[in-house]
C-alpha cells in the first residue's frame, strides 16, 4: 500500500487493516488488497482449481465476489461502515484455473448514504473478465476505531 | 430428487449430476443441489465461520455465489451448455454464521439462446436475504452426453 | 379505482390522484392509472404512432416510461414522498403501433427508506413486452396534503 | 456531425440519419442527434414542462428514453440493425423545466451479437444526472441500404 502523510489516505489504509483482518471470506479465497485510498481500491486473487464450475471456468460467483471486495474496500475506505445494497455484474469473458484476476474499484458518486462504484476485472493479460457496478449504503459505525486526532 | 419418467425431468436430473460431478467451485462452498427440473433448481448453503466479510455477516460474493449457482442448474436443466451473461443482486437482509441459504430459480423467459431467470434466496426462518435475476447465453455443446434415445 | 372503507386503500387513492394531477409527462403520453393500493398499481398506455422509433416498434424508452410510472404510483401509495434511485428493465418483445400496454407493479420488499418493486409490462394478447425492477428511495415530505384525521 | 473520409465514421453518419428519419419518438420528445460515429453518440434535449411528473422533476422514464437513444445510435452505428436487450439506469440528480441535458453513449464491448454501452446523461451545468448501462443485441438487417461500394 501507498504511504504517505495525506491523512485521507491513512484513514483508507488503516480501514483496509481492520476490514481484511475479519474478512475471512476474502482470505479463504486467496485474495489480496493491493491498493487502496479514498474512494478506490484493488484486490487480486488467483484462480486455483477449486473454483472451477461445471462448465470448466471460473465460477461466476467468485469472479463476483472478488469484484465485490475491492467494491467493499474502496467504499469502506472513508472508515464509515457501508454495506452493498445491490450490484450487477456483466460477464465478458470466461476466466481460468492459473488465472491471476485483479479487480480494480472506482468511485463514481457518493452522497452522505448512498455511494455508486465501477469495477472492472481483468486477467494477466489484461483481458477484461466482467464490469461490475456496485449501490452502497452506509449503516452506523466505524470500521477501524476512530483515534483521537480525527474528527467525525 | 425428485423421481418420476418424465423425459424433460430425467434430462434436467442428469444433466446436473453432470455438471455437479464438475462444479469443484460449488462443492467447495458445501452447496447441494436438492432439486432441479425442466427451468428450475434449489440449491442449499450452510454459511460457515470461514464466509464471513469484515462485517461480520456472510460475505456478499457468496451469497450471489448460491443464486448463480442455482440460476445454472435451472438454466442448464434442458442439458444445452449454458452460460451467465449478467446477473443482478438485491441484498435485503445479511446472511449470518449458522445460517442454512436456500436458493431457488425460476425461469422467467426463454428464446432459443437467451433467457432470464429470478433467484432468491432465503434463511432458515424463511426471510429474504437477497434477490437475484441472472441472464444467460446457449452456447454450443451438451450438459451430459447425449443418450441414444434423446432427439436434439 | 376501488372505492372501499379501508384507510390504506383510501390513502393510496389519495396520493395517486395528487400525483397524477400534477404529472404532466404520464398525460403527455396519455397514461391512465387503472388501479392503485398500498404498495401496488396499474397503469395503461396505448403505443401511438408517435412512439414509434428508428426500428418501427415503440421506443423501449416509453416502455420504460410506462414501467416507471406505475412504480412511481406503487411506492408513493403510502403517500411518503418517494423517487426512483434505480431501474433496470429487460426487453422480452417490441411493441408496435395499436397496442394497448399494461404495466402492474407489485412491492417486493420495503423498508423505512427503500423499497424493491418488480414491474411487469404486458401488451392486449397478454404477451409480455418487458420486465422492470426498481428501487424506490423514500424523500422528505407528502404526496397529497396530510388530512387532519390521519396521523404520521 | 463531423464531416470526415473515414468509412467508418460515414457509415455512423449515414446510418444516424437513416435511423432519425424514421424515429418518430426521439423528435416528438425533442431530441437530436448531435454527434454519432463507430460505437459512439451524442444526444441532447431541452426538458419542457410538459415533461415533469408528480414530484415537480424530470419524469425518470423521459431521462432513459434521452440515454437510451443516445445508446440506440451509438449501437446501430455500423449499420447493422441493433435492439436493446435490457438497460439499467441509476438517478443521481433531479432534472427539471428548463435543463438542457446531454447523454454521451460510449461502446465498453462488442461481440459478434452483443455489446455494452456506457451512458451518461448531464445538465447544461455538467452536472451528472443519471448513469445508464445497455445491453444490445444484434438482429437482421441493415439500418440504412447497403451502398454498392460496401462490403459485408
Amino acid at each position: 500500500m501507498a504511504d504517505t502523510n495525506d491523512p485521507a489516505q491513512q484513514l483508507a489504509e488503516r480501514a483496509a487493516r481492520a476490514m481484511f483482518a475479519r474478512d475471512r471470506a476474502a482470505r479463504m479465497l486467496g485474495m489480496r488488497v493491493s491498493r487502496v485510498g479514498p474512494g478506490h481500491a484493488e484486490v487480486l486473487m488467483q484462480v486455483v482449481p477449486e473454483m472451477i464450475n461445471g462448465h470448466d471456468v471460473c465460477h461466476g460467483g467468485l469472479v463476483f465476489s472478488l469484484a465485490d471486495t475491492a467494491f467493499a474496500y474502496a467504499c469502506n475506505s472513508y472508515n464509515e461502515s457501508t454495506v452493498a445494497a445491490a450490484g450487477s455484474i456483466d460477464f465478458l469473458a470466461p476466466a481460468r484455473s492459473g488465472d491471476a484476476l485483479t479487480a480494480v474499484a472506482q468511485e463514481l458518486w457518493r452522497t452522505r448514504r448512498s455511494g455508486l462504484y465501477e469495477i472492472t476485472v481483468t486477467n494477466q493479460r489484461g483481458e477484461r473478465i466482467a464490469l461490475f457496478r456496485g449501490r452502497s449504503h452506509r449503516i452506523s459505525g466505524k470500521v477501524a476505531p476512530q483515534e483521537s486526532s480525527e474528527t467525525q
